[in-house]
């Protein structure tokens, strides 16, 4: 017997059919001597239509109330499930945020969980009920209700799983795993059947959106086990586990991109001293947030500086370079908003040189130009030109010989 | 300056065009150097639309969770409010029922208030900020979200007018006042300037459903003066007061009536100690309310009981009434589901005899048989066919003149 959380996500509890479903499995796990925890989102579309109403009350919403709008949604469907489980003879209580209470900071709409008291969950599941608990919300130290910001309901799955001490957290969503790519661009992606925390906060962050991100680096902060599956299928998903040894022969997982960049080249800057923080200060102090950053040295103490920005804030960013190079006597600005990025990720890379020299190879053999490098542990991404995305990830996928299982 | 609470029902508030307006009204109050206190009930229709979501999750939906669900929305509309008021530059600060907290019992789905901790709301009052409330729900002692039941909010307002010792409740609605009776029955009906809280709680119970009547008994208790009227229009409606010396000389008020009746004669029924209590104590068992009861002796100990019950609790009442009443010997049981209840209201009545002859003269005066008769200080009601409606409430209209005034 385990303690088991499950949570569903907005398309799994789209409308009532759907939510009985879900209650279905939840019940069929249970009836297998498990101890059930669920943690629900908002019927699909739902937190949408709110954001909707808010923006025609106000321009830019004030985030208590926006919080306080936005927590309904949560609250329609656990008070629904718990009434399906009802109606099919299961004892199921609903748990909104602050009746647990998930105590949070006091960020409205991007709220982090510093406390969950496990105690009346603990008391419901002793009475052999479910509990039910509204994913995405949490609670100030002063009864302000707060949300977790998008993907909220992943991280409130974890949190609960670790405060529960549960044997696993499993996450349902309308894909049955984590791919090696995105199978929408490459139809040899392969399901992978285990992935280590590091990969996927890499893969997550890179594009292939399955998971929060929040929710793996917490899940992986406890080591609490995932499980991301197809609420549609009762196919196992990936489990989403700490790193081991049998890991360490896997050289690449996966390969993602992301669209979502844009590069900006600042040149013959004269070199001194401080000339990156001249630079890259006023445009952290916009709030926007640079990824890759490449200097190159010139003659006659010049240099060029290239990074990248999410593609949203690049005709703000290039604005605000062109003020700064005139003032620190740059020669020149050029940008590029039709560029991507493509990743390969792998834990073995940290104890295994020659990983980056394949991958230029394989780009390089289909014509590809590499634009930009970055590299982390266990991860290696290149900027490219837009246009050969799908190219890319295809070839990659195959010079790994990803349809194959991880490369070793 | 004056503490003012204003409640808005769910036609005032049922999209954002018509909150804004809502908004704008309380802003207009506030300016004229009023604290304001703003109780909102859901969306017109949403209330609905969660019920038929439950109905499709549960035959009969769990009490604890249909609160959780329901008492979404209101959250809904205060936050939307908030969010208005300040894009119009005034603060707002909402509020929900465990917020306050409104403490009821845990009668779900029809609690009652308990007890209101006005501390937070006059903090948001001396910051000259308003306080928004959400209508209709509670919280239990131990955490559980309650709701008050239909029209629950009117019962919010009071209370937290009488918790605040506002000077004012205002209940905006989609009729502006309280009228000397049905004005699409009756087109020389008059809105009433005011009316005393017994002659509201008499209007109110005999149907004319512009305020909720737990609201009217709690602004009863608590002397809060009340004042009715429409959220679309500036006119000032009917207030709602404590009898005065004044009201006194107001034999009649307003002419109600309720189609909502069915009569039941059990007839020759053996007359000995206890039968009534044989005949009535099965029916209140069932859940089932009688109101009127009228007794008839005959000759040879034999008696006949006629009794009225809602319309909706007519079969299954006759079918309990005819299992008793062979059992109790008796002889007969006939029944009639179109009847109808007329009644007078007034203050004066108390100290006036002849109101009642009045009445049944000009009933009589139009050939209206008058079926059963019921009193109270200051109500009397006539059962007659319910074919006659219309024409006894004009003719009742009419004949004590209340379309110039509340007859005296």
């Amino acid at each position: 017997m385990a303690l088991i959380v499950q949570k569903f996500g907005g398309t799994s509890v789209a409308d009532c059919e759907r939510i009985k479903n879900v209650v279905r499995r939840v019940i069929a796990t249970k009836k297998k001597g498990n101890d059930m925890v669920v943690v629900l989102s908002a019927m699909a579309g739902q937190t949408n239509h709110l954001i909707s109403l808010a923006q025609e009350m106000q321009e830019f919403p004030h985030p208590r109330e926006m919080d306080v709008l936005l927590s309904t949604g949560e609250q329609v469907t656990i008070a629904l499930f718990c009434m399906a489980a009802r109606e099919m003879g299961v004892e199921a209580v609903s748990f909104l945020g602050h009746q647990i209470p998930i105590r949070t900071d006091d960020a409205h709409t991007r709220a982090r969980i510093e406390d969950i008291d496990a105690e009346k969950l603990k008391a419901v599941l002793k009475e052999g009920q479910i509990a039910v608990v509204a994913g995405f919300q949490g609670v100030t130290g002063t009864g302000d209700i707060t949300t977790l910001g998008r993907g909220g309901s992943d991280t409130t799955a974890v949190a609960v799983a670790v405060a529960l001490d549960a044997n696993l957290c499993e996450i349902f969503t309308d894909v049955d795993g984590v791919y090696s790519t995105d199978p929408n661009i490459c139809a040899t992606a392969r399901k992978l059947d285990r992935i280590s925390y590091e990969e996927m906060l890499e893969m997550a962050s890179l594009g292939a959106k399955v998971l929060e991100i929040r929710s793996v680096e917490f899940a992986m902060r406890y080591a609490m086990p995932l499980h991301v599956r197809s609420s549609f299928t009762d196919t196992p998903g990936t489990m989403v586990v700490k790193e081991d040894a049998t890991m360490e022969n896997i050289l690449v997982s996966g390969v993602t991109y992301s669209r979502d960049e844009a590069r900006i080249t600042i040149s013959k800057v004269p070199d001194r001293p401080g000339i990156a923080a001249a630079i890259f200060r006023p445009i952290s102090d916009a709030g926007m947030v640079v990824d890759m950053i490449i200097q190159n040295a010139r003659a006659g103490d010049l240099t060029d500086m290239t990074f990248t920005v999410p593609r949203a804030d690049y005709r703000q960013t290039m604005e605000l370079v062109k003020r700064v190079a005139s003032k620190i006597g740059a020669e020149n600005v050029a940008g590029d908003d039709s560029i991507a990025k493509v990743s390969i990720v792998g834990v073995g890379m940290r104890n295994h040189s020659g990983v980056a020299g394949r991958m230029f190879e394989i780009l390089a053999s289909h014509g590809i130009n590499v634009l930009m490098i970055s590299t982390s542990e266990i991860k290696i991404s290149c900027v490219i030109e837009e246009k050969f995305t799908e190219l890319a990830v295809r070839a990659l996928h195959d010079g790994f010989e990803l349809d194959k299982g991880p490369a070793t």
